[in-house]
């Protein structure tokens, strides 16, 4: 399906601009402009003149030029009229952010909707939707103020959520931490586009990478299950399934308008599909990261090297805990390194570099380690406070990353320190985690993925 | 067993102490001046005038002065003359920074030094130890430079390690995350002091409110449980236990010198002694905070508020995951709260106050919480990205937060504006945390701790 005018669309109308800083139609209009929207911008509203100075058009026909999306903010009892004028005037793609139908218990309006759409064979995001937001073309629905949540750089990440809140705060997250974010769409109540379409989409859609989504249920099981399927063997697919609560639980019922399914059927699917599971939005952005930005693993066997032995064991207990194997260096790393090494290092997994660790060890070590055949991949678990390390340990990282032999992680754990030296990491592109627990839950399912595709 | 003179010694004695910067025995005179230690410092070394301009002296007994701390940082092989000088001038009490006994295989070297501190009766920390902060007191032992780790404010936390390196992770982000901390210990080898004194001087000490321990091996099993038993009536006591790793694993051996123990006998006798295990640093720390800043619940029945459903369902699939219960309102609250609401207000649990709520709608609905019987905790999870909601929801939290009827945990999760006020709500004394994931996990932990007592 082409949907592709949703994010690439040059005419723009966005019906129920408001004069009103404070509703969603002004928002909308001052983010297209503020985020530097390259196309054009059409108005209608049936009682205002100006806007921000821009003209405005008492009803979409009134425009001459042709429009590729309309954005419809109005509230819920106009919709229907709004629907049948972007009819009269060929438009073919509609985001409507209004509410107040199915999730809301006005099932008949909804239904109504669905078959105006259908009928006039025009594809919509939505209803009850936060909107569309494209970090490159810079197409931006979202009716949230950018003072509140600022817009992330363009990058590989994508999006598709059931919930609003989720996706607000996904991409306020994306933006703090600066990770690149392609695509965000956030489908509403899937009135006519559901999260299926958008996932096939975004399988085709170059510019995504990594493809991570929030579900509460999905609307055609079956449907899903063939695209993820075929999609995860191009790219990654992560999702979070939400609504563990029984299906009896009326807040759900009432949120979603359908029924919560069930989290086991979930999960069993999923992994059918390879689709990666996430337990938690952190947990979901961590994954996305490591997949984004590490290659692929030849196996599951890890080797730990660390300067401080304490922290690397609570990293080798995760390994346990999430069921990943440890390498064991074969003896020729081995007699190598010990040459190469004072008396006091520790050659096994951890291997610990010790306290007065170096820049210079961390470089024998982890190339010894890439040049190992039992190592499938590096875990750096690198301790700032007490040692003799500086930033040039991040070099010899990136270069060895730059080769591209084997997955390399870093553990960066502690304050300001650690964290300028985090982000220098980053954007040198080698996936670092605050803590080791996440960095382990990570590269598990970063061999997942690629073990059942 | 007293050993306060760790953390309040007015007269210390650095031996080792050393005129080049990168020396141990220069980092730590040089910590205890930029820390503003209000007490006398000695220095020692046979080799030295002047140190930054003080006095050295050639060895202890040319000091004139009661000497109520020796911290050693001297090569191993000198540290038995160093503790025979020590009984000389009548010191008690000694940090032993000193590495190369055990830990490396030495086990004679530190049976000497074990044996000779018996025979003297001198209390030591270490040998192999990181050191020790007071952050009251602004005792400081630890061989960290300043500007490779800054150290946290005065507070409730204390933290015993074995591990140096864990300890030097912890203390970084505790002052970054802008944490209080009271006592940090580096037990080392725990060749004569181990872990089970130090609990049980953290137990009475007034500063220390919890303590957080991070255990490779328990020195002496039963020791440590009675004192554990007895402490965690009065205090909480949140552990790490690390080295799942096979009791054959060579490096584990090594670096603790110990065999390791059983991750499963740990759990349950930690349980039996009412101790909190947290599986990862992070845990813990978020633990700690919890228990620091709230009360204790009279329950476990939790509600859910909420301006963002679909984050709100995530923390409700966090309560299931972590067999907690959700409160159901009584009538006569949900009867008050539909009067004083609009009608697409969802009353089940989570609350969804929707994505227009206000600080207003917020303080209605936490009031009537507050008043319902069957509500003990109270779990917001405030969207700040999507809302109407600004600064002023906090003053009306805290101010709830104050009259201490019950639990009140918050989940700001986002950008730079969700941290802002992140912050500005720690420092209102209000437990509040990135993910409802750590939350709900946290709460667990609240609810445990409380129903064992």
């Amino acid at each position: 399906m082409d949907i592709n005018k949703f994010f690439s669309a040059k005419n723009i109308a966005i019906v129920g601009a408001s004069k009103d800083p404070k509703k969603i139609g002004h928002v909308i209009f001052r983010n297209l402009i503020d985020g530097n929207f390259q196309g054009s911008i059409f108005l209608v509203n049936p009682n205002a003149y100006q806007i921000l100075n821009k003209k405005v058009y008492k009803k979409l026909n009134d425009i001459q030029e042709e429009i590729e999306l309309a954005i419809i903010a109005v509230p819920a009892k106009l919709v229907l009229q709004i629907i049948k004028d972007c009819g009269k005037k060929k438009i073919q793609n509609v985001v409507i952010i209004s509410s107040g139908f199915k999730e809301i218990g006005n099932e008949k309006l909804e239904n109504d909707v669905k078959a105006l759409l259908e009928n006039l064979k025009i594809k919509c995001c939505g209803v009850n939707s936060l909107g569309i937001f494209d970090a490159y073309t810079r197409l931006d629905s979202l009716f949230l103020p950018r003072y509140q949540m600022k817009r992330p750089k363009p990058g590989g990440i994508s999006f598709i959520s059931q919930s609003g809140s989720v996706g607000a705060v996904f991409l306020d997250m994306a933006t703090k931490q600066n990770y690149g974010i392609s695509k965000f769409i956030s489908c509403g109540n899937a009135t006519n586009l559901d999260e299926s379409d958008f996932l096939e989409y975004l399988g085709e859609d170059k510019e995504t990478k990594i493809i991570c989504m929030y579900i509460e249920e999905l609307k055609d099981g079956q449907k899903f299950l063939k695209i993820a399927k075929k999609i995860s063997r191009i790219k990654p697919i992560i999702a979070i399934k939400a609504g563990i609560k029984k299906e009896e639980d009326k807040s759900v019922i009432s949120h979603t308008g359908i029924l919560a399914g069930e989290s086991e059927i979930y999960s069993a699917a999923f992994k059918q599909a390879n689709i990666i599971k996430a337990e938690s939005l952190e947990e979901m952005i961590n994954f996305a990261r490591i997949l984004e930005k590490t290659i692929a693993p030849k196996g599951n066997k890890i080797q730990i090297i660390t300067n401080g032995m304490g922290y690397g064991n609570l990293a080798a207990d995760d390994v346990i805990k999430n069921k990943l194997d440890f390498s064991e260096l074969n003896k020729k790393t081995i007699s190598l390194l010990k040459k190469q090494f004072s008396e006091n290092i520790i050659l096994g997994n951890p291997m610990d570099l010790s306290g007065d660790a170096t820049t210079q060890k961390y470089k024998l070590a982890i190339e010894a380690c890439l040049n190992d055949d039992n190592v499938d991949i590096l875990l750096l678990i690198v301790i700032y406070q007490t040692s003799l390390i500086d930033e040039s340990i991040f070099d010899v990282i990136a270069e060895f990353n730059y080769l591209k032999k084997k997955p390399i992680i870093v553990v960066s754990t502690g304050g300001e320190f650690a964290d300028s030296l985090k982000r220098l990491l980053e954007e040198k592109g080698i996936a670092n985690f605050e803590f080791p627990e996440q960095a382990v839950k990570s590269i598990k399912a970063l061999v997942d993925y690629h073990s059942r595709r």
